[in-house]
């Protein structure tokens, strides 16, 4: 399965006297790295290294570099995609002690942090200087990571996605090399756009060590609501008109019946189970109201009915804390599963006929399989619920994603809106973008990491291997 | 000063048996070719090719490939760094008559053009939608031009720049191949963002043959206003905390003193001549009237004076003219002058301290030059005056230019926010990203353009010349 050779003493030793206790081979240690939040079994790296400052990054990737050793980042462990596997070997490469903030400029509403910082640390941070981070991946992710996958969540409607909120950063390439990328400015036509080329490189490029966010403005005013439905088509068609009014909602989520029924039960709630759209408002007092009366209104003229509204921080936050925890009440819905979570996103047109779509597949199917998701960006989840210990259920589980993640390709949308490629879409990536784009990133791949080092057999297969994982 | 070749007429046959008269070597189409609105003297291109379609620019890309001949891509030669000049000679690719609508989807808010087409054209097209495309460039440039420049203007503090608002390409590599980009969704997590590296990639990666962009819905109530201040400082100070308050501000525009005396000379206004902002408010009526109500308070507070309302087209139209004809009035400054700008972008907190060192840089100097920009960005223009036969006025402007990019770069900015690289700011862009960024970029150059045939000599000098033109 893995072309790995054994390491050599020489990097082995060369490791330890760079980082004593900090280098481990440890079988508990490897095998905590070796795994994600997917559903793949374990693949050990050969070694950790705990790294805590961009120097050592760099003096690990040049012992790398020298003995040809793979290298795999890894931040908060909260992949669901398989990144973190090492399917070729090598080392993990763990920068989760890497936490500081290196620089603040609330003035600019910038903020440089080391990679290893999560998102909610990084918030309790800016807490009392009126500034946020919006954006919120289920995890409590680490920034490095989410720079890593591209990620999003909840307020990317609004405030974009990782992609929009990076104004540099810091990655050391594989021979070691400390490459420094954008400015503090908002904007630059200053040369090719290696930030974005990093955003969503899943550690295939290099080795994210300092990360400069864009911040916002803690909104004045915040208003929240749930609102039921008789369809999905009518709640998604209520977020469709939203969006084209031009209004700045700042969460639109959609959660189905079958997602409903099972907050109500770990939650002991009493929401309607049906269709049901989470929205949330922010601005000032007079904009947030009028933001929320019309979006009432188009409500109503979908047939939506039973609207909660809370504008207390306590109200929004019991509303939004199901929504936030639904993976947990999901699980409940059938003992002993693991879930396997699609990603799809596609136009907001499209998105009604491809959500109702994947309804009519899951009615076919006996796995359980709430549906919830980002639908102001057109991103939703499907969450398929399987018997980890039964192969049967699995492959049923790859059908559905395969039927879903096809139909999403037809509506000409993507296989995945914020979880990335890793192992799990390498041939989803060749359908969509077509074999003359996966030259254009294997050339990319291939320029800055001549000797296949940076976390190999991730967004497409290493061409010397016979890799066998991936959604083939 | 060129590396190039005549040439050969089997490359000039092929040509011409493809594209009849549309592939020219007369020398008044090339004489055409080789300039752009930068200072630099023209440089003429061997022959122009006029291409119709994806197919014939992938034709042309081929023998140019096989003939090992330049390729220089040209959409309205409206660029100001040298973009457009054959400084290694080939051909110029001119895709202006690509001015086709290829689809639009109004409930997506995406439309897909053609590369030629130009911002006012395309706005012209989408006036009866309800959307529209916000980013304006101060010249009315294509679309491909500007995905090449990463361009922005004057909405970008609203609504982003082209890097936010490309949704996909479609891009022909040297070697013919036709590689799509992105998909009509919103957000993807799905490999190397490759529509960001070719945003900024001022033809030297590929040429931009179509473009999916995302649209906007036209603001249901817009306002706009004009602001004078007793500094610089407080005009800044206004807008910077026009920002951090949250504000979705849609414009907000620095003209100086100077500016402002060019205006009242050349349209006849009576504006104060003193440090002026020019705003504008985009919303419902609710949101519009609380935006400038609050921001009138905060000028206030920074001895604002002279507030002139407009909140009719009519009155809008005639108050943004003016700043949008702007260099037209700069060049009666000066008669027989032409303009050199800068474009430097800053952190927003140490956009102040930059334009008030540059007009101290300006004070010690005989050349006029207004002052004028995008401050909500921290972009501005200083606008350089010189007599274009007269080298000293060159070498004076070349020297402002560089204690203003200088102050730039040590403030954490970038010496261009909006107009890119081209030939003009090669060394810059060493200083402001570092030899690693830079061998960086030429390592994805290389990999995607190995014969260094698509635009050679922008952004970094071609290895293998002895190019004379940049800014050392």
């Amino acid at each position: 399965m893995t072309s790995s050779r054994p390491l050599l003493h020489t990097f082995l030793d060369a490791m330890s006297d760079l980082l004593g206790d900090r280098f481990s081979t440890a079988h508990a240690v490897r095998e905590h790295h070796g795994r994600d939040e997917s559903l793949y079994d374990p693949v050990l790296p050969d070694a950790v290294a705990y790294a805590h400052s961009v120097d050592e990054i760099s003096a690990i990737l040049g012992l790398c570099h020298a003995h040809r050793v793979p290298v795999i980042p890894y931040g908060s462990g909260s992949s669901l995609e398989g990144h973190l596997l090492a399917v070729h070997g090598g080392i993990s490469l763990d920068v989760s002690a890497m936490v500081q903030v290196v620089s603040f400029q609330p003035e600019d509403m910038s903020i440089t942090v080391q990679p290893g910082i999560t998102r909610k640390a990084l918030n309790d941070y800016l807490r009392a200087s009126g500034l946020f981070f919006p954006i919120d991946p289920g995890a409590d992710a680490s920034i490095g990571g989410m720079c890593a996958t591209r990620a999003s969540g909840t307020n990317a409607v609004r405030y974009g996605t990782m992609r929009e909120n990076v104004l540099g950063l810091t990655a050391v390439l594989i021979d070691g090399q400390v490459l420094h990328t954008g400015s503090r400015a908002k904007k630059s036509s200053a040369g090719y756009d290696l930030t974005r080329l990093l955003i969503g490189s899943e550690g295939t490029l290099g080795v994210i060590s300092e990360v400069t966010l864009k911040l916002h403005p803690q909104p004045e005013a915040i208003s929240a609501a749930v609102c039921s439905f008789g369809s999905v088509q009518s709640a998604v068609q209520t977020v469709i008109e939203t969006i084209q009014m031009g209004i700045p909602v700042a969460r639109a989520e959609l959660v189905d019946a079958l997602a409903i029924q099972a907050l109500n039960r770990h939650f002991k709630l009493a929401l309607h189970e049906s269709p049901t759209l989470f929205l949330e408002f922010h601005g000032n007092a007079a904009s947030v109201a009028e933001q929320a009366e019309t979006v009432q209104g188009l409500a109503d003229g979908n047939g939506g009915t039973g609207f909660q509204w809370a504008t207390q921080q306590e109200e929004r936050n019991r509303l939004w804390s199901a929504r936030h925890n639904a993976l947990f009440a999901f699980l409940q819905l059938k003992p002993g599963c693991r879930a396997l979570s699609t990603d799809v996103c596609v136009p907001l047109s499209k998105l009604a006929e491809c959500v109702v779509g994947a309804e009519a597949d899951l009615r076919q199917s006996y796995l359980p399989a709430p549906i919830f998701g980002h639908v102001g960006d057109g991103n939703f989840h499907v969450c398929l619920l399987l018997d980890p210990d039964n192969p049967e259920e699995l492959v049923e589980a790859e059908r559905l994603n395969h039927a879903i993640v096809q139909r999403a390709l037809q509506a000409g949308g993507t296989c995945t809106g914020e979880h990335g490629v890793g192992l799990h879409k390498i041939d989803f990536l060749v359908q969509e973008h077509g074999q003359v784009a996966i030259d254009t990133m294997r050339a990319i791949k291939q320029a800055l990491d001549p000797h296949g080092l940076m976390n190999p057999g991730k967004i497409f297969r290493r061409l010397d291997s016979s890799q066998t994982f991936g959604n083939a």
